[in-house]
């Protein structure tokens, strides 16, 4: 997460932001996994971060303007993470990373494809992905009920795995 | 560059593969400023890579299948590097990055909207640019007159950019 301010190239500068691959991870983990919280992030991590590396993670993403950090008004001491944002529009970057780890790396038989199901909606239904992050982290309107969501799609996921004809099913068990 | 095996989630791997900025800057350098020999990488980096940095990152993406190293038929001593198939498949995340950096950070005003006008062209004119690279590099067909490339498209954009009503140059003027 340090900018060293080599060059204002645009792709230097996401690189830099990136240069933690424990960043990607984590806004990987609220943007997909709605994990909000430290305890969350921590016991539920796939990878495995460790506890001072989230920490500090969380805390350089604060102050890079991709988290902001609230009180939980219901239970005092819990702490709350939401995405900015800046750290929303970062999704179409993360769906497309995903596709192209579906074909050209070994990704998991489920996650893959359906990082590539996202990436064939295209950037209108990002979109609207990115308006269903609005809403339940920075307070925005309320998706329209025709528009897709995180759980919507999730869900037409599913049908087309459990589908025997399904597209996205049929590339998942040839692998 | 270094393939940890934590988990087989798509984002965590392609994560991974970014772990060193300096691999995602040279993929950036051979897609888009068509620069394929290691003096050249090494003479016009924006950035100032090291020479040993250069030459070790080029050794693992040959290694990680990205690049493929072919001497120059003219020049037998001359070195030439060529994506592959899977470095061409990551031009969307990479058009992704750049426009997200023009929004989100402080980017070179003609770069930074240059991706953003790439991210709007949407995915059928990237898959048409994965064409033009195609050609280039690993001796696909010559793309349609009618199709996109770098090079068509870098002119478009340059002509918005010097027409005074263009809504790439009001917001490149405007930063």
């Amino acid at each position: 997460m340090v900018t060293t301010g080599r060059s204002d190239c645009p792709i230097n500068l996401t690189a830099e932001l990136l240069g933690d691959r424990w960043s990607l991870i984590i806004l990987r983990d609220i943007i997909f996994g709605d994990r909000r919280r430290f305890r969350v992030l921590l016991s539920e991590s796939e990878e495995g971060i460790a506890s001072n590396i989230l920490a500090a993670r969380l805390r350089d993403m604060v102050e890079e303007g991709l988290l902001t950090r609230s009180e939980d008004a219901s239970h005092r001491q819990k702490v709350v993470y939401s995405l900015t944002q800046s750290a929303i529009e970062f999704l179409p970057t993360m769906i497309s990373m995903g596709a192209w780890a579906n074909k050209n790396r070994q990704a998991n038989p489920i996650l893959g494809p359906w990082f590539a199901y996202l990436y064939q909606q295209g950037p209108r239904v990002w979109e609207e992905l990115a308006d269903d992050l609005r809403h339940r982290h920075l307070g925005g309107p309320s998706p329209k009920p025709s528009a897709a969501t995180m759980k919507s799609l999730a869900a037409d996921y599913r049908r087309q795995l459990s589908s025997s004809s399904g597209p996205v099913a049929s590339r998942a068990r040839a692998r």
